[in-house]
C-alpha cells in the first residue's frame, strides 16, 4: 500500500481527505498536524482521535512553534514587516513552516505522496505546493478538494454515508489561530464595504483600566516582559494574553493574492502589532537614517516574497543575514501603554540610544557646532540645487 | 536704507529680530507671515499690530493654504507619506511653502536681504536657507538668533529695554499649527522615555459617542465629506474639526534631523492620519500589486527629501508626475469609524474596486480557472526554486 | 467557418500552423505579420505569397515600427534599460507590440480565435498569451506547436505531404531582427561556456577606420545624427547602418526566463547600445544625483516587467509618466567615436549641462564657498557618525 | 612640541604642508603615507627622503593593500559596483582606507593633530575629515592648502625660499594609481566635450594578439588566474599586468561630487572592470532572479555611500553582511577574451550553474512540464491584468 502523508487540521476538508484517500483511493494515510501556536494539547488529542477514526494509519503532531519563531517570526520582527503597512502576515508565515515540516516528515517516513486540503482559489495551495515541489520534487501532491471542487454539503454527506457524523455546522466566522496572530473570515470579508462585527474577533474587551508594559529587546529579540526574562516565544504568548484583554490588534487587510485576485481578511494580532511597533520605535532611536531606509525596503520585500510562498528563494537567506546584522544595537526597553482597543508607545530606554547620548543631548548638541558651521553646511548642501536652478531657469 | 524681508510669526524670536534689525542694524524691515493653515484672521491682525509696533515698515500676510495643498499636501496624500510610518511631515511640509512665498515676496519688492528667526540647532534653518539660496542666491540671509545664540531671557530683556513689554511667558509646550497637523514640543520630548501628557495636545476628548464619516476621493483627492462636495482644503479642515473631538491622531515621532542628530516631537494630526489611511485603503482596492510596491518606495523617498528641505530637487517634480499618474483610478468612498482616541477603516466602495468586480467576486472567481490550471501555475512558478535546490543541495 | 487570426512570420512553425489550422481544423485563417523593424518589403511580399499558398484566407502586414518606438523603445531609452546591465531587451520589447497589434486586428475583423507558433518552453508564449487574455479574454488562443510538441521533421513532413515543399533547411543560427536589435541563437548559446563565433553575428567588420558621430537628443529622443534632423525611428536605423560596419554591439545575455529557467542568447544591437550609453552620458551631465538614482531603479524595474510580459500592468504607465518627466532637460549633443568592435563616448554639449555652467566651472566653483564653509559642511555631515561612534564604541 | 600626523604623498601640496607646519607652525610633523597599491618600494624610499628633508620628525609607510582589499575592494566585487554603471570607484575607495590608517596611526602615537593636503573644492577633504571626526573627534584637523587657498606657484616659491628646490613642473596629467585603478585628470576633463588623448592613459597598447584568460572565483573572490592559485590581491595585480598590455579599461566618468558640483575624471582600470564584469556574469548563472535584483540595488547604494565618504555608516556593515551571504554559490571559472582596447566574456563553468543543471538543460527542461501546465501558468499570471482591464476599460 502506498504511503501518503496528509496535512491534517481536524477540519471538514482534511477530514474528508482522510476518509476519501484511505477508503476510496487505498492510500496508507499518515495524518500530520503542525502546531505553529494555534492548538492546545486538548485540541491535539481530539484531532488525533478523529484522524484515526477516519481511517488514518497513524497520526503525528509536530510542535513547530519554536521553529516557526526561529525561521520566520524573528525576521518579521527584525524587518518590522507589516504587509501593506497593515497585516503581520500571520497565516502566510505559518503555512511556510507547516509545509517544510510536512515534507520533512514525508521524507523521513518514505512517503511517496503528500496530500493537503487546500482549494484552487487561494494562497495556501501555492505555498504548500511550491515548497513540496522544491524540496521534494519526487513526491506527488494529492489535493482532492481542489481537484473535485466539492461543496461543503457533499463532503458532509460523504462522511455521513461512511459513518462519520460529526457536528460540522459551519461556524459563522472561520478562524485561523497561530503564534503570530489570528485571521478571521466571514461574509463581511467577502465584501469591500463591511467591517467585521466586534463579536467576530476572538478576543473581547475585558478591562478598561489602562496599564503599562515594559518590553525588553536584545539584538532585536523580545527577551523580557516587565523585567521577567523568558524565551521570545513565551514572551509573545504572554504579551498576547495581556493585550488581548484590551481587544487590541484588530484590523482588516486587503491584499493581492498570489493568483492575482484581491483578498480581504480580518485579523487580530495584539502581540504581533505591539511587538513590531515597539521594536520599530527602538530602532528609530538606535539605528542610523540609512539603516532605517534600507531596512524598510528589505523588510517590505521580504514580506512580499514570504507572503507569495517564495520563502525558499535564496535571496531570503541573504536578507535574513542583512536583517540580523542590523540588530546589533537594537537592545533596550520599550514602554507601552495598553488601552481599550489600542496601545501607545510611551518611550524607550537604551544604552545604544542615539538621542540621549552623553555626547550631548538635543539642547547641548547645539554647542557641538557654531552658527557659521551650520551656515557652511547649508550653503554647500544647496550647491547642486543652486547650479541646477541657475542653468535651467535663467 | 536697505530693504529686508523678515519671515515673521509674532513669536519672541522673530519679534526680537524685527526690533533688532530695524533699530540696531538700520534695515527697512518688511515683516511677512505666510499662513499655511495655522492662523485665524484675528491672530493675523494681532501679528500685524505687533510687527508695526516693533519697527517694521510694512507687514504682509500671505494666505498660502491653497498653495500649500497644491504644492505639497496633495502629493503627501497621493504617496501616503508618513515619515518612518508615523509622522505626516506636518511642519516640514509647511516650511517649504513658507520659504518659497517669502523669497518670491522679497524678489517682488526688490529686497536685498531675507531674515528668519531659526536657531542653528534645527531643521528649519536648513529648509529656509536652502530654498532662499537656490531660488535667489543674490539675496543675503540674515539670522540674528542663530548668529548671536541669544537666550530667551536676553531677548526679552532687550525688547523690554526698547519699550516692548509683551507677556512672553514661556508656554509649557511649544505648538506649531497648520493645515496638515500640529506639532507639540515640551520637556518630555527632550527625553527618550517620557510621553507627552494628554493635556499637552491641543485637542481634548469631547465625545465618547462613535460615529461614521464617508470620505469621497476623486483621483486621489478628498472631494467630499458625507456626500457634501467642497474643495480639498475645506474638506481637510472640516474633517479635522470632526475628528479632533475624539482626540484622534496623537503620536510622538522620533526622527533623523538634517543635521544628523535625532529629534523627538509630539504631534496631533487627526485629519492627516485619517485621510492618508483612508486613501491608502482605497488604493489597496484599486491599484495593482506593483503600483503599490512602487508607490511605497517613491512615497517614502519623496517624504525623506521633503523632510530634508530638498523640495526643489528636480526629482521631486518627476515623482509628483509619477504619483499623479497613479491616481487615475483612485476614486470612491471610504467609510471611517470615529472613536475616542482612534479611528477604524470600515470599508470602501468604488467603481474601480478590483475586488468586487462583476468579472467575478472572490467566490465566483474560482470558476475563472480549473484545478489543473492552478496546478500548472504553481508547478512552473516552482521551476526556479526546484532547479536551485537540485543544483545546490544534491 | 470560424475566423482565426494567425500571428504569421513565414517560418516553419507558423507555416505549419497556417496549413494545419486551415486544412485539418477548418478555420478561416487570416495570417498577420507585424513588422517591428525586421522585415524588408521584399520579405513581406514573399511572406504574403507563402501564407496564401498555405491556405490562409487573407494576409495582412501591419507596419508597427513607429508604434514600437512610441510605445516601448522610447521608454527603454529614457530609462537606459539594459537587462542585467547587458541586454537592450530587443526581442522582449517587440513581442509586446506584436501581440497588441494582433489582438487589435482580431477584434477589428471579429475573429474568435488567435493562433501563434510559440512552443511551451520559452518566454514568447507568455508574452503573447498574457496580452491576448488581458485585452480580449473572449478570444480563444490556439497554439498547435505548443500543444502537439511537434519535432521540426514532423512539421516538414506534414507540409510536404500537403504539397508544400519549401527548402526548410535549418539555419545554423536562428536570427530575430528588429528595430532595437537582432538576437542570435545557436548550439553555443545552449552551453554556458562557449561564445558565438564571429560569423554567427549578422554584421561583419567592414572598416577599420575610426570615425565620430554626433547624436542630438531633445528631451531624451534622438532627433538628429551629425546635425541632420529626422524622426527617431529613421535615426535609429541610420545609426545602425553606420555602426554595424564596425561590428559594434555584440554580446551574449544570460537571463532568467519568465518560466523560471535560465536562458542564454547572443545579440547584436549596435544602435541600441550606442544610443542608450550616449543618452546615459547626457543624463549624467544634465540630471541631479537623485534623479539618476531614482531613474536607475525605475528603469531596471520597467525593464524587468517588460521582459516578463507585464507591459499592461498599470504601473508601467505610471513609470512612463515618471521617465517622461525626467527628460525635460535631457537635450544636447553627444559625440561618439566608432571603432572596430567598440565605441567610445567622447563628450557632450548641452545648454542644460550642470558641469559647464556659466555659474562657475569646476575650477571657478571653488570661489563659490570658503574653506570655513567647507569645513562646516563636513563637520555637520559627520554628526550622525560621530554620535553613533560615541554611543556604541566608547 | 605638539605631535601632528601628516598624510604625506610626496607631491607638492603635502610637501608644502610638511615644511610649513614644521617650520612656521612649530608642529612635530610625523609624515605618513598609506600605500593602497600605487607605490613601488623605490617610490616609497624617495618619499621618505623627501619627507625628512622637509622637516618631518619621522616618516612611516603603511602597507594597506591587503586591508584595502579586505575592507573595500572585496565588497565592490561582490556588489559589482560601478558608479553610474561606469566607474569602479578607484580613488574614492582608497581614500577611506587611507583615512582610517592615518587616524589609527595618529591615535597610536598620541598625536593631537592630523594634517592633510586636500583643497576645499573636492571630494577628498570630505572623505578624510569625516572619518577623522567620527573615529577621533578629539584630534584637530589641519588643512593649510584648503585654508590658505595657495596657488601652485606660491607653494613652489615658499619651498624654494626654504631651500627646497625640487623640479615641481606640473605634469600635463595628474595621475592617481592604486590597486583598483588609476584616475587621470587633465585640461580635457575640465571640459564636457573633450576626451582624453590616448597618450594621457598610463598603459599603452603593446600587443594586438588576442588571448584568453581564465578567472577562477570562489565565493565571489578571485582565487586563481589560468588555474594558478594565489591570494586575491596578487591576482588582481597579475590580471592588471596582463590586461593593460591591451590598453583595456579606459573611460571617463562624470559624477556628482559630495559638495554638489559635477566632476569629470578619466580612469584606467583594466583589472577592476574585467573582474567586475566576469564576476557579474558568473552571478547571472548562479544566483536567482531576486538575488540579482536586490544585489543591484544594494550594490549601487553601497557604492554611492562609499563614494560620498559614508563608509562608517553602520548600514555599510549590514550591506556587507548581505553581499557576503549572496556569494555562497558564486564559485566557478569565467573565460575572458582579451583584445586591443576591449575584452569579451566568453562563458563560464560552475558546479552551481543554474543553466547547465543535470536537472535538465534548456532543451530537456521542456520535458519538465506540459503544454497545459504552461497554459495554466500563463492564465493565472494574467488574472490581475484581466481583472484590471475588465474593471477599468469596459
Amino acid at each position: 500500500m502506498s504511503k501518503l502523508v496528509l496535512a491534517y487540521s481536524g477540519g471538514l476538508d482534511t477530514s474528508y481527505c482522510a476518509k476519501y484517500l484511505s477508503k476510496e483511493k487505498g492510500y496508507e494515510v499518515h495524518a500530520v498536524s503542525v502546531n505553529t501556536g494555534g492548538f492546545s494539547s486538548e485540541e491535539i488529542k481530539s484531532i488525533e482521535e478523529k484522524a484515526l477514526q477516519l481511517g488514518a494509519t497513524s497520526y503525528t503532531s509536530i510542535d513547530a512553534v519554536q521553529t516557526f519563531y526561529e525561521k520566520v517570526v524573528k525576521y518579521l520582527i527584525f524587518g518590522n514587516v507589516l504587509k501593506n503597512n497593515t497585516y503581520p502576515l500571520s497565516v502566510s508565515a505559518e503555512r511556510i513552516v507547516q509545509a517544510i515540516e510536512i515534507v520533512n516528515y514525508a521524507k523521513k517516513v518514505g512517503a511517496k505522496y503528500i496530500a493537503h486540503g487546500s482549494t484552487g482559489a487561494g494562497n495556501d495551495q501555492v505555498r504548500f505546493d511550491m515548497i513540496f515541489q522544491i524540496i521534494a520534487p519526487e513526491i506527488e501532491i494529492i489535493t482532492p478538494i481542489r481537484d473535485n471542487k466539492l461543496a461543503r454539503e457533499e463532503e458532509i454527506e460523504y462522511l455521513k454515508q461512511n459513518g462519520v457524523d460529526y457536528p460540522w455546522e459551519k461556524a459563522k466566522y472561520s478562524i485561523n489561530k497561530g503564534l503570530w496572530g489570528t485571521s478571521v473570515g466571514g461574509d463581511e470579508t467577502l465584501t469591500s464595504d463591511k467591517p467585521l462585527p466586534d463579536a467576530a474577533y476572538p478576543s473581547q474587551l475585558q478591562t478598561k483600566e489602562p496599564s503599562e508594559v515594559k518590553l525588553t529587546f536584545e539584538k532585536g529579540e523580545l527577551v523580557a516582559i516587565d523585567g521577567q526574562k523568558d524565551n521570545p516565544v513565551a514572551n509573545i504568548e504572554k504579551l498576547e494574553v495581556m493585550a488581548s484583554k484590551y481587544a487590541i490588534g484588530r484590523d482588516i487587510h486587503v491584499g493581492d493574492t498570489i493568483i492575482g485576485i484581491k483578498g480581504r481578511v480580518g485579523f487580530e494580532a495584539a502581540a504581533a502589532l505591539i511587538i513590531i511597533k515597539a521594536h520599530h520605535l527602538l530602532e528609530k532611536h538606535t539605528l542610523s537614517k540609512w539603516q532605517q531606509f534600507q531596512k524598510e525596503q528589505q523588510g517590505n520585500f521580504y514580506g512580499m516574497l514570504l507572503h507569495e510562498g517564495n520563502y525558499l528563494d535564496p535571496v531570503m537567506r541573504n536578507i535574513e543575514a542583512f536583517l540580523t546584522d542590523t540588530q546589533k544595537t537594537v537592545s533596550g526597553d520599550v514602554f507601552v501603554g495598553l488601552y481599550p482597543f489600542q496601545f501607545r508607545l510611551n518611550g524607550i530606554s537604551s544604552k545604544h540610544d542615539l538621542m540621549n547620548a552623553s555626547f550631548g543631548s538635543y539642547g547641548e548638541m547645539n554647542k557641538g557646532w557654531t552658527a557659521d558651521e551650520a551656515k557652511g553646511f547649508i550653503k554647500i548642501l544647496s550647491n547642486s540645487g543652486r547650479i541646477y536652478n541657475h542653468v535651467n531657469n535663467d
